[in-house]
């Protein structure tokens, strides 16, 4: 297999100008001199080890991009993407793949703790905060959190803001008595509460929130104080979207696949002084202890995605960090918010203004009948996952900070002419 | 960054033939033209999307590989790296990288369903189970298995075989009754027992073993029948290295870092009988019956790993099946297995000869001062991660799937040059 394919990409990548040539919408580059050079291709020989050469299969990189508007998995950086690549098969001369390396060795070890300290940087952790990389998602934190915060009789509080805030409560219910002090459902999870009106329990061991909704597109723009215990918060989709005060959390928790690596990775950010009092009957895998006792290693972690989220904290950092990665956010936000806003209703966003999200931005059609046509123009447009959530239908553009400003301004441009073509 | 880097990157694969000239030792290939061409570098403008195009990164396939003798995360196929290497940027046209696939969208479906299709095909797995694909490594289903098989007051049984059995049987006393009815400590866990010999409980709901100890490195070469309840198996460390009859099993579980994949998935094959009957404390991520009925998509499942499986599963049946395979592996063992038996106790493996296993292999120096120039020199030679586990010192060396038999012959070869220098 690795022969024919070595060769094939080989021919794709030296003797196929039409893949340099087809792209230059996307990709203006001068390629036309390397196009036409004539290679001879390298002949391969296979030693006895039955290793195989074959050149960088560039073919791929010359094919268009889409830009992919998905909740999560969602667009990862493009520089992060062909770094990754680069380095795939042979990491830095260390003779592996990271997916290969020992959990244990000095390669790997360089990994995760360049990966913890540009994100100790990014989102300024104080140093009584342990950081982990985990696996299982935000939903396994639904019950790690409340097993290793609580008793079981003690009383915790949620504030429901959408589906992930209300799942996080369900979950909680196994191991302790949560109590859901507000709940946006009755009207259709468009709004976050005052933080005042909050009827908090006095003796509540820790205050839950779910940051940003990615499937309702809430977002707290400020976080409540707890009166008892401490506050915890879901972060998963607007994760190192913007800076926050992490010394106001006792936890913070997310799943990478949305704005810092692929799926499988999920960090905790935690108050050393919460940890340790896990439940006797929580699995060992799900109690803090054993994961900060030993550095996200008691076990393998998931060594290639806690990479990947390294690489995407490298390019945060060396954007100028969340500030101006923020910024960014902000000025995408705000072009697609005004395009629905502007539209005269043809176009209608149900989020409460002031607690729009900056990363999912649900909307709908006035004419509910052209919202698939609409899907499938875009699509054809190469700008895809347009799709709102199954459980709230119409339309949602998750605009996370690997998405281009260029990605949004080509939806508001496809949006005001699929406006003007069907209003 | 990206853009220094696609320069930089670029002025590697074009105009260094060192990078070529360097490697013919492990890699004799004919590129001499090919490094001598003078081509013109590709002149990149970026658009206004910020996007960036660099050629792949060659210079990284140009440099030696190492052999990885890692117990895990461990070597994989080179012909699948390669092959996940060119895909990375950009899966088959879809305009996206698999790492940013929404786990929903069509193009996911196709590599989970082709994962769980061809590993079906390996292990040849009766359509009376189901196929997980779930995170959290072998330690999660520690918990996850009496939790999803037993009441607290039940029953089962461990066979204790080294240091894995050990902690899975420590995770069960949280969540039911589990009895050790073998030990192989006080022997240092080289030893399986004679299984007419197993004092198996009446009222067992399962019978618990690790079928491959890849610290002490002892193999099960046959299997237990549970005089009630059903056979489990811990085969992290050899899963499809072999043919096996899973209709004998009640359920297999594994992690991917051995044989399979990268770390971060497990895979679970249960009986679907078995399934349904989750204690009520159980977090829903550790839930069978959550995960069947979703088809592994309940939440985020690790898609990238999902897909490297699926290239390695795809790898093995090209290979013909996992009957070759296990020629390959027992051609490998056996050559390793006699260098230590014919060094007239220079070397030395402590494991009974008619339980050693095929994929990890520890073995001792009769002169222990040696161990650590061993393994240098061996580091040396590019032959990598050759000690021993901590708990049991010595060295180790593990021959997974994806260790060429020249990697295990040039271990040979340096083994006996090491000790015709050190006798």
């Amino acid at each position: 297999m690795s022969m024919s394919m070595a060769t094939s990409n080989h021919t794709l990548f030296l003797h196929n100008p039409t893949n340099l040539t087809n792209t230059t919408n996307l990709f203006p580059i001068t390629t036309t001199r390397t196009a036409t050079t004539t290679f001879k291709p390298i002949s391969i020989k296979c030693t006895a080890t039955t290793r195989t050469q074959a050149p960088p299969q560039a073919s791929t990189q010359f094919q268009d991009r889409v830009f992919n508007f998905a909740a999560g998995p969602a667009t990862l950086p493009e520089n992060v993407l062909l770094k990754a690549q680069s380095e795939l098969y042979n990491w830095r001369g260390s003779g592996m793949s990271v997916m290969e390396m020992s959990h244990r060795g000095k390669e790997f070890l360089s990994i995760i703790q360049k990966a913890e300290s540009d994100l100790r940087t990014l989102l300024n952790i104080p140093s009584e905060y342990s950081v982990l990389f985990l696996q299982g998602g935000a939903t396994t934190q639904f019950a790690a959190i409340p097993l290793n915060l609580c008793t079981p009789q003690d009383t915790v509080d949620y504030v429901v803001t959408g589906s992930w805030s209300d799942k996080a409560f369900k979950e909680a219910q196994k191991y302790c008595k949560p109590k859901v002090i507000w709940s946006g459902k009755s009207e259709k999870y468009t709004k976050i509460p005052s933080f005042s009106g909050l009827n908090q329990s006095t003796d509540a061991r820790y205050l839950h929130i779910c940051a940003n909704e990615t499937i309702h597109g809430v977002e707290f723009k400020d976080y409540p104080t707890p009166k008892n215990g401490v506050l915890v918060a879901d972060m998963s989709s607007n994760f190192c979207s913007k800076p926050v005060d992490v010394s106001r959390f006792g936890l913070i928790y997310a799943g990478a696949q949305k704005n810092v690596g692929p799926s499988g990775v999920t960090i905790v950010i935690i108050r050393k002084d919460l940890i340790g009092n896990a439940q006797g009957l929580t699995p060992v895998m799900l109690d803090y202890k054993i994961h900060d006792e030993n550095n996200s290693l008691y076990n393998t972690p998931p060594c290639y995605g806690i990479y990947m989220c390294g690489l995407v904290f490298e390019d945060l950092v060396e954007q100028g960090g969340l500030k101006e990665v923020e910024k960014k956010n902000k000025k995408k936000a705000e072009i697609l918010y005004n395009a629905i806003d502007d539209s005269k209703g043809f176009f209608r966003c149900p989020v409460d203004k002031s607690v729009r999200s900056l990363m999912n931005v649900p909307f709908t059609l006035e004419k509910a009948e052209l919202e698939v046509e609409f899907i499938k123009e875009a699509a054809k447009e190469k700008m895809v996952q347009l799709k709102g959530h199954r459980s709230v239908g119409g339309m949602r553009a998750s605009i996370y900070n690997a998405m281009p400003l260029a990605g949004v301004e080509k939806l508001v441009a496809f949006m005001k002419d699929f406006q003007a073509r069907h209003a």
